[in-house]
């Protein structure tokens, strides 16, 4: 990391006051000369260089008018994008990994070898004393397509291709990729879906992506299939997944995002055989990994040099 | 697979009829022109030239006295060697991979995920329809160590390594491996288990190696830890990993294989809060993988060739 003093002014809203504290601390250390400014309601216009957020108010935006850009605290950009007034020529600048790919990889190779080598079967087997090989995998019965081929997707595609799983992947424009059958466009997500069993959604929320991941779409898979999401709660039609697990064209999911988080203590999916329920950890924000690949992009910003992980607001991501 | 025929007469021997008769089918139709002859205790020598074998009776090496090869349908040969009337000379040829490196390498990452991002508590979690992320795993805090570099070893190894743990393997002998610190020999076994938290074994079993996994050995590693064992029962003294359990130096186990299979019903292990049992299916051999593997060696050996996987008589593997 650079030792190379920055004078900016930075504003941070994370949320909660904690958080915002927390955030503060981390970027003081390592900005030495910069000024952290926690986001307070009261205050006027603090002149901040850069903001660093994390669902913030959309008044921040109303406030700080001398912004030459925005870091957002987490991958996700969707609910930052959607607050009327962030201004169309600001910057957004998403989070590039920060350790979360790693875990992303994990959360999903954990969830598709629980399936396809049934686990959890072998759980209820011992709690009843039973001692009783289940057939051997056989991968071909096990084509995993994973929705999303941004640098999370391509990470959970590869390793999931490394274990030996027939592995597609369907993005909005086709490209190459090693032991990858890639499908592009919502003309080829049909085809992309009907030779899919294992589903692994990390697509970004976008008006094209919400809610994507409904009847038409699920019925289409190879059945008995299963959905792993780990994207966006409003990627999912949640009644329509009811549904499709109830006629048995689905025989499970893995959701770690919901429409209404925390998940309601009454929705159905707590408490569903075939559903397993984890509160949004699929990839938690590392936060040393987050101020490292922040300040080195403030760094580069400030010489006039270009950064990665500029959002395209036409795209949504 | 060469389509050359092959006059040799086999004698198949599979710990069952059923098993025996199976296998025999399966290589009829890949050797065609060979002669396939079940074991039977009844019968004479059938002057077979090759022997096929999963747990034989050592009646059929006295029998059999003009056996070019033995062929074991399965990875552990520490049965087939125990035999006393197993022929000094007679080359044992073991089962590579077939299909069982790939199984051995998610069964493992299954269970290491399931500990390090304890996916255990969040399933507990869910049947208290408890919201609640926990803090997100570093892997720094979960070093592997792998017993044993033959080919499964190395590869279960590597795909820890590339989900970005640190990882050690420990071999009878030291060798450089790219991302992976290996130890070897007993004088680096307490350095590598001082430095493991997760202990993955993968040893052969022989003279050498069983009891390996006793309260000297386990007390070493760092707390609190974890064993896979994937290996055989007879590396593990089952009242030592007990002991550790209760004083809390370990906080579980998965495991494959015990000293007596199928595990006996009143067994601690099956009703132990913090010991995962599955029966003995971390790798399963595959069928089509062990036929068409064995097919390619005997044609070797009838052409004068040499093969791969002649086990070591001093070694024991």
């Amino acid at each position: 990391m650079s030792v190379q003093k920055i004078k900016a002014r930075i504003i941070v809203a994370a949320n909660t006051d904690r958080g915002t504290h927390v955030w503060c601390q981390a970027f003081e250390q390592a900005l030495p000369g910069a000024r952290l400014i926690p986001w307070n309601e009261a205050d006027e216009d603090s002149r901040a260089d850069y903001a660093l957020v994390w669902k913030p108010p959309g008044a921040l935006f109303r406030r700080e008018t001398r912004l030459k850009a925005v870091f957002n605290l987490g991958a996700g950009v969707d609910g930052l994008l959607s607050l009327p007034d962030l201004p169309v020529g600001l910057p957004v600048v998403r989070l590039e990994d920060a350790g979360m790919t790693e875990q992303m990889v994990e959360y999903v190779v954990h969830g598709l070898l629980r399936v396809s080598r049934e686990f959890a079967a072998y759980e209820t087997q011992q709690r009843a004393l039973a001692w009783k090989p289940l057939r051997p995998v056989e991968r071909e019965q096990w084509p995993v397509g994973v929705m999303g081929l941004g640098a999370i997707g391509l990470s959970v595609a590869q390793a999931i291709a490394r274990l030996g799983y027939p592995v597609a992947g369907w993005a909005r424009s086709h490209r190459d990729i090693a032991g990858i059958s890639v499908f592009a466009g919502l003309a080829q997500l049909p085809a992309f879906l009907a030779r899919t069993r294992v589903l692994v959604n990390v697509l970004p929320l976008t008006g094209d992506t919400e809610n994507i991941l409904n009847r038409q779409n699920l019925e289409r898979l190879r059945a008995p299939a299963y959905l792993i999401n780990v994207a966006r709660g409003s990627h999912l039609v949640e009644q329509d997944l009811l549904d499709l697990l109830d006629s048995g064209h689905m025989q499970g999911a893995l959701l770690d995002v919901f429409r209404v988080e925390p998940l309601p203590a009454d929705h159905p999916f707590w408490r569903h055989e075939k559903v397993t329920v984890t509160p949004h950890i699929a990839a938690i924000t590392l936060r040393e990994h987050t101020v490292e690949q922040i300040v080195n992009k403030i760094h580069s910003l400030e010489q006039g040099l270009p950064v990665s992980g500029l959002v395209s607001r036409d795209h949504g991501y």
